[in-house]
């Protein structure tokens, strides 16, 4: 039997659907994304949310003429699926295959390409604000952002300008599912509990008789009439009123017979607008529905019964995990700090021993740094974690408020390198060349589970900001000693004396999880091999010995070569005059795709063969 | 005659002063901030504007148990000479002198130091959680903020935090005055504007007896009138409180009467609190209440008579400006942009000229590069401005959105390299290093005004984004040609071929501005002299033809050598396997204070004199 969803190719084919006929869509994508991620991989939760957002969306409006930006992303499957790439949605997340997120070289549908959160109301602010330059009046402007996302810095940055702008064709949609990744935290969240408890004040706003429901199905009755009774529901403005912009709702975003005629009702009006929709992650999965935060991002799995934990070797998150709780059982001073990534950072098990050490400030880069600076100045310990792609976010303020005052911040740098499935925008390419400049830090990259977690004690008894720069995923499974030292600041360990003939001496320079593939190439080569340790100060005596007893160095990093950590050997070598015979494999100079890491090290020319390729075409040119 | 100020050493004397003393010290404060600014040069217009305040916290709190944190910290000179620094107010932003800012190490009352804008709220609340966690019960925590700090997305992060922790001694004071370094724009600037119309709401929410004067005399009465016949004013909830900030006021921030007994009644209270408290910038000095942002940042003058301006050479700022111009009267897909920068970064005459083109975002550096992004995805030609030091703000978005889309903007950043009085929070010290890491980007650096000139022009028809970065200040006086036209991508100039005897055979690769030192040192040595130009791509050629015809090679760069232009020097050797001698000229790896650009130079080695002697102690070593 044909399904319906088989029909649509494009937006087109779908205003032609009868709404029954756009209710059995939705059910047949919900069956098509599950089926889909449980073979792929994917964000699961997130884009089971906003399947009849999308063909809401994709109906009313003209896309891609009317531009619609999806904060974020991961919510976009249903907008892939609807607007042609269906048959394509096999190779999701995959070498080469389609792109977990909106990007511009995919689709003329996806006008603008997203990854990290909170930037969708800026970029549909300068597209609108390009229509009205260009003349093109009829244009509709269309970000969906969720309330994980509003609680960045740059969405009111973005407010701030949109808010002011009374003339575009501008409509912001709060895809409220009362969840980031992590559930959301702050003041914001109780803001937007108490819109969504507001029965009578959605009554009274509605934009015209469309919005005959006034309720989200979903709400939690109980705590709405609770709050209702305690007076905190009134009619009060809203955050988005006092930015100047036009709210509506909240409405039901599970209920296509609501969403519709809203949009289309919005569609005919001008100026800034907020429309608050509510819907409900994972929904129609139960497992997903159940449990979010495990169905975010996941592997593929099993949909008929679910993701079974399945035991392994530890991850490099784990091993910092299980650090944390354990020096945080010596030091009362140790509070941990996450932006919004309490599961994906590890750092479960220590809320839950020190719920008042903890804190998750929601995605909120910059201030974990800052907070964290205020806390290291009074003299406490914070351990402020990142996801290496994410602490982009901070750079200033790990330059201005940390590193400026030479505060004792510890930034445990989690997914340095390449991350696989998730692609261009989520590798952590770049972080040992834009941390590397700043003076006072030290940084480390651990290249097994052992000295991850001795490292860690090693920046944690600094008195200066330390980064721990460690991969996504695991080790290569070297047992973790209980008790912890620290290292000699500044040393690297010697892992391999070479034995070559003089024109074929070679010594790796290897900076964390590429000294795997530098002991096995240097087997072959008999080559000497260096765990670098030190990203910074790297250690100058180790590459002067390096550089006078071999033809060839060889530096290897998981980062961009530009300005990373072979460049540090450059620039001692430089500095102590001696010339040498380098060679650097590391990131090339341009953004790198989503793929397993196999095929990204080859692309990339980090593999072993490549790397073994490269050094002897390099040694016959010396020789 | 002993004046009272003359008197206070330590906010301890200041208890002991009446109200009519404390009014007198306000005046004399005033006067000796006029008088020290107009001979060290300064921030006047903001200092000026907080005297009461910083008269008001210190006799009420007991700093430094208590715990301050100045916004920004160019509005801090009156707690800097309240705090028992008035005999070096004389050095002000000189070198080895006091820093403009607060700072850590310069007083235990400068609990955080501050620089860039909107980190005070995350800075104290780490402070506050630090003395919750320690059982330091008593202690108070302040921010002082300005409205026009209040657009920076950090703040709303914080503001998410800071709402929902109940428990904490936490006081944001919103020192309103109108007016950040540009007068503010967007939402926010309206949504202040209302609350300080509302005057029977200020009444009906006060906090005590002690807020009886119901209004800040400065404000104007006839705007308030009329929006308050139009409704504009109602008794609604402020932003604050939908952060879950207790909101108190607005007052009159220069009336101690008011100001002490407010602060008095809210130091017993708990929780986050808000203080809305309105000032005047330039407060009390007619000349920069007329003109606040002309009197923001100045150099020292005559206060008698006021700032009068004086014929000079063009500077860079005004380089740009010319030729912003220039280009959008030709391309009406021009737009320009600034995060409150109009003046400083010379968007004046186009704003003028093109109103509908400019875009003043306010403190928004994430959202401008993000909404430049988005303009650019629609074929415009944004022209995103920032300094190079607040553009650290917008790394990520900078490789996220408008790098990794590969989308066309021209970035002009100002003020790189080291800017003098502002010091280490102000100097442009790390862009080549955080920039040249991230692919597709052009980044280019001029030696002189018309390379400047044509390097815009060059940027501007790319197909890629650019960067064009240019220092603080005036250049070495070229003229520059009317016409436009671009510069070969990536290629160098060679400027002077030198003749010295193998051996001493020298070649400068010069980087911008350096290129004046280049060629200086090299009349004296016979040496070569490149103006790189290119940062990225850099002129592979050159460097290898450099390499071959020369003993040393020596780059130079106003920038620190960690991860800058050098390194790409030293990258292309090592890719090309030219093993050479190569010597780095650029900021070492520890931050630079301020002075006065010749002792920072010489504190770098990066004036004429080191670079020669460094140049002629390495020839020594390879002869």
């Amino acid at each position: 039997m044909t399904t319906i969803l088989e029909t649509i190719n494009s937006p087109a084919d779908l205003k032609k659907l009868s709404m029954p006929e756009l209710k059995q869509l939705a059910n047949e994508l919900r069956t098509f994304i599950i089926d889909n991620v449980s073979k792929t991989g994917g964000h699961l939760s997130s884009s089971l949310g906003t399947v009849e957002l999308a063909i809401a969306i994709h109906y009313v409006f003209d896309t891609p003429e009317d531009r619609l930006v999806w904060d974020v992303g991961h919510q976009a499957y249903a907008h892939k699926i609807l607007t042609g790439r269906r048959d394509r949605m096999s190779t999701l997340r995959q070498y080469k295959g389609l792109s977990g997120f909106p990007k511009r070289s995919e689709s003329p549908y996806d006008c603008f390409g997203t990854g990290h959160s909170s930037t969708s109301i800026s970029a549909i602010l300068g597209m609108a604000v390009a229509a009205k330059t260009l003349g093109k009046k009829g244009r509709s402007h269309i970000a969906v952002i969720g309330d994980g996302a509003m609680t960045a810095g740059m969405v009111f940055e973005a407010l701030n300008c949109a808010g002011d702008m009374k003339d575009l064709r501008l409509l912001v949609i709060l895809n409220d599912n009362d969840c980031s990744i992590s559930p959301p935290v702050g003041a914001l969240k109780n803001h937007f509990t108490q819109l969504m408890s507001g029965q009578f004040y959605a009554q009274a706003r509605d934009i015209g008789k469309a919005i005959v429901r006034p309720f989200p199905k979903l709400f939690d009755l109980t705590k709405r009439a609770e709050e209702y009774s305690k007076g905190m529901v009134a009619p009060h403005s809203t955050l988005f009123e006092e930015f100047g912009m036009n709210y509506h709702g909240p409405i039901d975003g599970h209920d296509l017979e609501v969403l519709i005629p809203v949009l289309q009702n919005m569609k005919q009006l001008n100026g800034p607008l907020v429309l608050h929709v509510v819907t409900q992650k994972g929904h129609g999965y139960a497992p997903a529905v159940d449990n979010p935060t495990k169905y975010h991002g996941i592997s593929p799995f099993d949909s008929s019964k679910g993701i079974v934990p399945s035991p392994h070797a530890k991850t490099y998150t784990e091993v910092f995990s299980d650090w944390l709780v354990d020096i945080a059982r010596k030091d009362p001073g140790v509070i941990a700090i996450t932006p919004a990534m309490k599961e994906g950072s590890g750092l479960v098990a220590f809320a839950k021993e020190f719920p008042n050490r903890f804190f998750d400030v929601a995605i909120a880069e910059q201030h974990a740094a800052t907070f964290a600076a205020g806390l290291a100045a009074e003299g406490l310990k914070p351990v402020c974690t990142f996801y290496s792609t994410f602490s982009q976010r901070a750079f200033d303020q790990i330059v201005h408020d940390v590193a400026i005052q030479d505060l004792s911040v510890l930034f445990p740098l989690d997914r340095g390198g390449l991350v696989g499935a998730d692609g261009a925008t989520h590798h952590g390419s770049f972080d040992l060349s834009f941390l590397r400049c700043i003076p006072n830090l030290v940084i480390m990259a651990p290249s097994d589970e052992n000295e991850c977690r001795q490292m860690l004690y090693t920046g944690y008894k600094l008195d200066h900001p330390a980064i721990v720069r460690y991969p996504r995923g695991r080790g290569p499974g070297v047992p973790v000693d209980k008790e912890m030292h620290e290292l000699p600041l500044g040393k690297a360990r010697l892992v391999r004396t070479g034995n070559a003939p003089k024109g074929a001496r070679v010594a790796m320079l290897a900076f964390g999880s590429m000294l795997a593939e530098a002991k096995a190439v240097a087997e072959k080569i008999d080559a000497t091999v260096y765990d670098m340790r030190f990203v910074k100060p790297v250690d100058g005596d180790a590459i002067e010995e390096a550089a006078k007893n071999n033809d060839l160095l060889v530096t290897l990093e998981e980062n961009v070569i530009i300005g990373g950590a072979g460049d540090a050997c450059l620039e001692v070598l430089a500095a102590k005059g001696i010339p040498a015979d380098v060679f650097q494999i590391g990131i090339p100079d341009r953004f790198i795709q989503q793929g397993d890491n196999l095929h990204l090290y080859q692309e990339c020319g980090m593999d072993e063969e490549s790397i073994l390729n490269k050094i002897e075409e390099r040694l016959k040119r010396i020789g």
